[in-house]
């Protein structure tokens, strides 16, 4: 039995763009995310607070914040690595941060610098000066079925770093597939061991489309009863040097998916891949969602 | 339970090939079937005996079969659409072909210009002078989830075309999607209600990805037992005057999960990629699927 309704929270803006070296103004993004809006969407990351130098494209994340659409019934967020960006968060006037570590010790290590002990150290205070501030926490646990380095991660460790964040004050986890190299049977082993100890409503499932397994993983996760997916309109977040690189799961084949199984997201997908254009426009390039191709070819029904 | 081993039919040449309007000459058809075989595909539809003036790239079907390997160990078929297809299948020397129907009463017509009970009464007599001959004979059920024409199909017609094509001497019936349309759900349903009237050694699963569903289709197929799965090498099988249009399911990205999910194939993914390159290059474009598009980019592993 599947959920009835599933809740979508967009990343694109962050997750999808952060690795574009083309840069995109303010105005695009705050077009872009103004349309997914438009498309339904209640949960949108905005951008993140990280070091401008280090992610050029993000840079301008206040000035973007100031432009967002007035939405109330929309739950906008950001991505916080530190005091300093959450600083700038509060000054800003989000409602709502993200934090981020992982369940492989050698990728937070190189993707942060940290271990994950000291990350979870660093982030404790974070949340609690937010949630202080009347802020809500999410957070990220990335690699937490294949680490680049480490290879399979076992099911313990994702559990383990999933609760610690829910200690420290955070209120929903990604349990992420940085490589988009889970399988379905991953998504049961390791989502169904975290959901003994953990309350369904506080995990999100966050996949990469690399190897085109995210929507089979997606129906693990609804199998699980997970209620929370993570997407990216026009399947953003490929690599930018790498045109041809899957990134995100893209939220039309997300809601392509949900709205055929009958499940509810109040999404309209034909309004996200609008959306998209937006930023595959400014990209001058064409995006990798298979509702992307499908709506810009002919629709071929010959053969078997 | 997952099965510990599944077959893969390889229907790239056939079903890859026939709508691309790019000649491809004998020969390179010929190295894409070589580097199949090398690839370690047992199972290959290589060409249909269809009237070379509907299907001019499959012209060639009788010089493409003289040109075949010498591969005792692999199975080539190909597809006969009348007796007159039967007849130079038989002079050919090939020793498997496939017949063809629909679960839809609208698509069978506009498809092949009869009825569904036309069709199987005219395939009885190919099905039966084809064992005679020597051959065995495989069976296609088109649309047997949704129809473009009818919308979403009845599972008890699939099921109905389905044992009646192995009534006529059909060993295996590939239950089709042809559009791509098909959700896990779907799946389940109209799979596992076939599977109780039919063993499930007579079932193949064909899916196209369209909607990047292919995944997420074979595993709800694997979790209904089935054992034996349809695709085309780089996913060929798009629309030819849509070259993003999303084709067949790609071997190399089925050929993943199996090997990640620990399911045995005997199939070398990099060799299919490999096979590929033949008609990517031929074709003078870049292929879709996603093993494709990761071994063509540099890989990013940022984020979440």
């Amino acid at each position: 039995m599947l959920p009835d309704r599933v809740t979508v929270v967009e990343v694109g803006p962050r997750d999808g763009l952060q690795n574009e070296s083309e840069p995109i103004t303010t105005d695009v993004k705050a077009r872009f995310i103004q349309k997914l809006v438009v498309a339904g969407l209640s949960q949108i990351e905005v951008t993140s607070f990280v070091n401008p130098k280090r992610v050029p494209q993000l840079a301008d994340a206040s000035e973007l914040i100031a432009k967002l659409p007035n939405a109330p019934d929309v739950t906008f967020s950001a991505l916080v690595p530190n005091e300093r960006g959450l600083g700038r968060a509060i000054e800003s006037g989000i409602k709502r941060v993200a934090v981020f570590t992982a369940a492989s010790e050698s990728f937070t290590q190189k993707n942060i610098g940290m271990s994950i002990d000291e990350s979870i150290a660093a982030f404790a205070p974070i949340a609690k000066r937010a949630n202080e501030a009347g802020m809500s926490v999410r957070g990220y646990v990335s690699t937490c079925f294949v680490c680049p380095y480490e290879g399979q991660i076992e099911k313990e460790r994702a559990r383990e770093v999933t609760t610690r964040l829910l200690e420290i004050g955070v209120d929903e986890v990604a349990v992420s597939d940085t490589l988009g190299a889970a399988t379905p049977i991953d998504v049961h082993k390791t989502v169904g061991f975290i959901l003994k100890n953990v309350s369904v409503d506080k995990i999100a499932l966050h996949f990469h489309d690399t190897y085109g397994k995210a929507l089979a993983n997606v129906v693990a996760g609804l199998e699980l009863g997970i209620t929370t997916f993570d997407s990216a309109a026009g399947g953003l977040g490929g690599c930018p040097f790498a045109p041809g690189a899957a990134g995100n799961l893209a939220t039309e084949d997300l809601v392509h998916l949900l709205d055929q199984e009958g499940i509810q997201t109040g999404v309209d997908l034909t309004k996200v891949v609008a959306a998209a254009s937006v930023i595959a426009t400014a990209l001058g390039r064409p995006l990798l969602s298979a509702q992307w191709r499908r709506l810009h070819a002919n629709s071929a029904t010959d053969g078997d």
